[in-house]
């Protein structure tokens, strides 16, 4: 049996890792550090950081994960997803096999937290499931979006009210009628330019919790075309972002 | 200017705080310890032990707060919030004013995460408002969902869809027909046992993050009773019980 330890490591903070995540990270015999190419390099940077300030022992070993590209999705996504995990899973159990002994102890460091807009849980599954004995624990992490809500000083939701959590792709097709708090997550595509902005507000963050953080807030009116410049801007600058936004509507 | 430190602290495991959260928790002069009544002193208790446990220097000054109750909402849920919410802003003012100097920091300790069905933050908006100068800051924490998701093992989110956070109260209306997965928190009426369960999951927790974690999951056709029942019994036993879940609909 190996056993291997899922860690949500924030989203870009490390302040924001917590005690157990800490004393996680020192339980690993070996660290599985993913690297899914040239523009995520400065998440990898973070994960680097991380280990080498919060491990005591200096020996600690870490292993790259050379994460395989998925396929364009073409019309089939899930298909094309279904694949790729596939493929992924496939690799780790090649790597927990050849660089965990039986009885070891591996971790896989995961952005924010391991529940929002992740696959390595599925993942763990289908390792398990390819014959692998295996077992794994999971510890939660601070999410980009509660960094976001933290950072404009607001709650998630309005009194009573339920929260709605989306991509970009789900949000093209409008903000739901019934819905006064969306957070948008993934959205490559600012899908928030193409939404009628009428009695909406944003609350728009970039970089959460880096020393690059950029927030902007406001009526998606008068904000929309001031965050999409801002957001092509740092993006030719930094090769790379990530974004997070809440919508909210404004009461009648 | 006073300055507030709102700090998310976990929602019932001290070693969710965040190293962010425990710096935060070393700046302030002065503690405000809410106190809402008997069958939160478990939650007290908490609170008392995190900062027992981080708070380096041994002389830290805690002040408890002795919350106001609300009035039973009758049919005007969000004006009797609202007459609520300016209650407890009057109280904080008034022990603002008396238990820190000017330049002083004081904290508040927040339950989980400020941004999720918390009202701190709209509290402090209603202090600034009442014209007390006032800075404040907010420090995300670990919320219970986050724990209900990692102890379950699970993503709250399916591959690319997107998830409600919603109440009992509003779940009391039927799942949402477009959405596949949907948090639950404020349930005090069992709303799950009241739904179609055909084709639904749950992953229920209770006491998550503490000793006495509870944790049932599978189909909700066959687990519905058996939570209601062991729910009843853990509450009757401990004087309190919070629970949250996750429901699922199985893919067709
Ligand atoms: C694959 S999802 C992973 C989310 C992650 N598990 C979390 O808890 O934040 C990536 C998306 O998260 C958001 N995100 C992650 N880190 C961020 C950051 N530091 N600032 C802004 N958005 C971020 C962006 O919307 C990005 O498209
Ligand atoms: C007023 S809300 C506060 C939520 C908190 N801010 C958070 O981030 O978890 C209280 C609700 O949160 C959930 N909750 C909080 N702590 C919990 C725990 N330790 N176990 C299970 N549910 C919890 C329950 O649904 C409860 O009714």
């Amino acid at each position: 049996m190996r056993n291997i330890l899922i860690i949500g490591i924030g989203a870009g903070n490390p302040d924001h890792m917590t005690v157990e995540a800490i004393e996680a990270l020192n339980r690993a015999d070996t660290l599985f550090i993913p690297d899914k190419g040239e523009e995520k390099a400065a998440l990898r940077a973070l994960r680097e950081a991380i280990c080498a300030r919060f491990i005591r022992r200096p020996d600690y070993r870490t292993v790259p994960v050379d994460i395989p590209r998925r396929a364009e999705a073409g019309s089939d996504y899930h298909g094309a997803v279904d694949d790729w995990h596939e493929r992924i899973a496939a690799r780790y159990r090649a790597l927990f096999e050849t660089e965990l002994a039986e009885g070891e102890t591996g971790a896989l460091l995961v952005w924010g937290d391991p529940a929002l807009y992740d696959s390595t849980l599925r993942i763990m599954e289908r390792v398990a499931a390819s014959g692998l004995a295996l077992d794994w624990q999971v510890y939660p992490g601070i999410s980009s979006v509660q960094v976001l809500a933290a950072r404009h000083r607001i709650p998630l939701n309005t009194i009573g009210a339920p929260i709605l959590i989306t991509t970009g792709r789900r949000l093209a097709e409008g903000v739901p009628a019934d819905q006064d708090s969306v957070v948008v997550m993934l959205d490559g595509e600012q899908a928030f330019t193409k939404l009628d902005p009428a009695e909406l507000d944003i609350y728009w963050g970039a970089y959460l919790g880096t020393p690059d953080e950029i927030l902007i807030a406001g009526p998606l009116a008068e904000r929309s075309a001031e965050i999409a410049s801002v957001r092509a801007e740092a993006r030719a600058r930094h090769g790379w972002i990530m974004d997070t936004y809440l919508l909210r509507r404004r009461p009648a």
